[in-house]
């Protein structure tokens, strides 16, 4: 008999690499690292290790390699009691691994390796898995996955919330339209909000009547907008950012926590402001996670 | 008590990242890679791996961080025997790892992290680890402790060989000098052959009465030379090659083999030959390794 879960997030899990260099170097030279450090990543991670922190008992489903096994990750993973029982293993391929490589000109290159999520797209859909859950969180990974994970979950009433992020190039028009028909919550920063409108050729009150009730447009230090019967300004929680990576992650995780206590869309986006806040304090992204107190404690003394 | 060994090599262990992309980003863009494999290297690694293996007694002195303790090179290592007591472990920093990039054109790009090997300066003379041993190679790592342990084993009448490798650049005039007047065995290929000679301002004939009475120059798929009283020419073992990577390691460590086993010098490139074309069977340094028999009975084949 399994446990019911509160939120199962579906997509990557990743290392990251985060490396430092004096330059890049031209094809066929060397050049020394000077600074690398390796996180836990990975979008749909991230939001049920930040979930999870704040009290939603989460699931993941994620394609993960040999590597993972006996890894730190899994330790924090099963330290969270996070479920993962329907993890897609590929024991003879890796974990995918994002390399982001910064010079002293703060430009950036970034390397990805799918690894085993490429096998997403010949995975079943995780029956149980969705079952289990009360609401499902699509994050970044394979969109023939996502849609087909996305279109069970709306056959069995689950709620939906949908976040491509940096994988929205490899959706077309159809696979946005087809998943965008079945979620209630969509979540996006500025530029992949405006991508998908001009993607499936909609304004955001269109966008709203054929699927998402709710869009929640991330702005980073600008903050966030909510659109639902009415539009929602919410303030960042400023502090001094160190790493802005994984803040929208967090934001997710905390709107979804409070979203699914039933707080209203206000206060769900105050409290992400105040979740996201603690991540850009620290490098990584599940990295100086609050529990549900220190979030509330903050966001009710930002937001007097 | 400690056993004795016949062979502590001291240098590089290292993590190797073997990764293919379509092309090299710009600044500020982003590539998918095609394949990624890691494998175990660092040229001191790669040595102490391969003489084990052809029966050497060997231990290693590299400078690793957190993520070598429990890791699949860690348990590699303890099977082989190789002792490691002598290990410079810096928990809070990252074991040595290069990341090696192709493109489709076959151009490639290399990036060093030294990590944990930043240690190598500041750690004393592992005294113990080189007295316990016949004889001490020095491969790639940090050339102030290179030159120390250097010359603490000349002090006790060690056999030493030096093989600076792709870290001749971090080696001044004097750096040089220094070492090279300690040991009894250089390797280096055609190009590090070259360069010492010209940092140095000496001819082979006066390298071999200032330090090193051989020199042992390995040229690839032309084979090797080994300078001594007489020059001898060496062929390469020809096989189909797959991975050039480790086969110069591969050969240090076959020549020792023979050498301290007390055979003649045209048998020590013989089998050094040989085990070196094994290891191009297979991609990575330390894969393919043969043991004594497979590599003897593979010389005898090839030099009738």
């Amino acid at each position: 008999m399994r446990e019911k879960r509160d939120l199962l997030s579906i997509g990557h899990t990743a290392f990251d690499y985060i490396i430092q260099v004096n330059e890049f170097p031209l094809p066929n030279s060397a050049t020394t690292i000077n600074k690398m450090r390796t996180f836990h990543g990975g979008a749909a991670a991230n939001v049920a290790v930040v979930a999870s922190s704040l009290g939603l008992k989460s699931s993941l489903i994620s394609a993960v390699g040999g590597d993972f096994l006996g890894s730190t990750y899994q330790d924090q993973l099963k330290n969270l009691k996070i479920n993962v029982d329907d993890m897609i293993l590929v024991e003879e391929d890796k974990t995918p691994t994002a390399f982001v490589l910064t010079d002293e000109n703060d430009d950036q290159i970034f390397y990805f390796y799918w690894g085993a999520a490429t096998r997403f797209k010949e995975s079943p859909v995780p029956i149980e898995g969705i079952l289990d859950a009360q609401a499902v969180h699509l994050a970044t990974g394979d969109p023939t996955f996502n849609c087909k994970c996305g279109k069970f979950a709306r056959e069995n009433e689950k709620l939906i919330s949908f976040d491509p992020g940096q994988d929205l190039h490899m959706y077309s028009s159809q696979d946005l339209l087809d998943v965008l028909q079945i979620c209630d919550i969509l979540f996006g920063n500025h530029h992949e909000i405006d991508r998908i409108l001009k993607s499936i050729n909609m304004g955001i009150g269109e966008l709203q009547d054929y699927g998402p009730s709710i869009v929640v447009e991330t702005r980073g230090r600008k903050g966030s907008v909510i659109y639902s019967t009415e539009k929602i300004v919410i303030d960042a929680v400023e502090r001094d950012p160190t790493d802005p990576t994984g803040a929208g992650d967090s934001y997710r995780a905390g709107f979804l926590k409070s979203f699914l206590a039933g707080e209203s869309l206000e206060y769900c986006g105050k409290l992400a402001s105040s979740v996201s806040s603690f991540i850009v304090e620290a490098e990584g992204c599940q990295t100086n996670v609050p529990n549900l107190e220190m979030a509330e404690k903050r966001m009710e003394g930002y937001f007097k």
